[in-house]
């Protein structure tokens, strides 16, 4: 779900909007622990930001009171830690009571047990629901007037609008301008791919 | 879920907003089908507005391809019409496409099948999702300088905030002022009980 929209003044990036369904972050140890020795993702789609994709491959999560959500997508490639994002709906449908972080601050948030073809693996910590955000590079931060860690804000246009205010800012040179809200922000809004949306300072 | 907040003007009324849950509404027609002849809805708990309940009886919902939510609460007193009220998050996980609608306005709309202890009920349209909206009395209505129909805006604070616009107004004399927004609104925002919210125009 997404719309690219040229941005009304000079600057050179459409904003896409899209939205994060649930999903996981995994080391190359834990994608051997559940689906075998040596086992590589594979790339099912390629997402919007250089390099990353929705694996083919998906797990089991099995939370605190043995509720299940099946199909949990991973993302790719690997990361240096294990990490599974949620949205408020899915954790409180699990009975988790998780914390609002941005990526890889996983520390003291709650962990489950993750089941795949292979094996299980037991996560110590690293469920969250992420933190609303837009990537955008050095050029885009430079027409926002925004730096890396500021705080942006998201106008949802249509029948059902909002405004999401605290839009984690995250500036790299390898990221293109993209918006990432949650499956309970996008529905909230009704958010369509043809809805206007817009980025606020 | 709710926080009740003394208003910072000269009104009288305190600003609660609360999360409505998926639930449905019947006419006694359709309890008699699903609970058996003759049988009354029992009150479990008692809602913010007068003579609301949250029924005892609860019912399995049906969707068109088969998926179920199950322990679908009944609200009470029974109505002149039968209506499903669901987040988006729901209808996508029962593979419904629901309009945005006012609570009765459901022509149009898709439907669904009941089941209860005693039957199932095949209701031809009737699944929405609600529009947010604020009950008001007329006075609580001249004291914001709005009328039934109107849209307002809720402001919910703290750190995953949100404004949600095209709140909509219902004046009504028997009505305490109280914003009802769905689960996916609540858990898009994080509402908590203590969580600063602010009516606006």
């Amino acid at each position: 779900m997404g719309k690219p929209l040229p941005r009304a003044a000079s600057g050179p990036s459409p904003l896409l909007v899209n939205v994060s369904a649930r999903h996981c972050h995994l080391t190359q140890a834990a994608v051997e622990a559940l689906f075998g020795p040596g086992h590589q993702l594979t790339p099912f789609k390629w997402l919007y930001q250089d390099g990353q994709f929705a694996a083919m491959e998906a797990v089991t999560l099995i939370g605190p009171r043995s509720r299940v959500i099946s199909n949990l997508r991973i993302l790719g490639p690997c990361r240096s830690l294990n990490q599974v994002e949620l949205a408020y709906t899915d954790s409180i449908s699990l009975g988790f009571d998780i914390p609002l972080r941005s990526s890889g601050n996983i520390q003291g948030t709650p962990g489950c047990m993750l089941m795949g073809p292979a094996g299980f693996l037991e996560m110590k910590d690293g469920v969250i629901r992420a933190l609303r955000h837009v990537h955008m590079s050095p050029a885009d931060a430079a027409f926002y007037g925004v730096k890396n860690g500021d705080n942006m804000r998201l106008r949802v246009g249509g029948g059902c609008g909002a405004i999401f205010e605290r839009l984690l800012v995250r500036v790299d040179p390898s990221f293109k301008l993209e918006i990432h809200i949650d499956t309970d922000e996008g529905n909230a809004a009704s958010l369509q791919p043809d809805t206007p949306c817009e980025l606020l300072k």
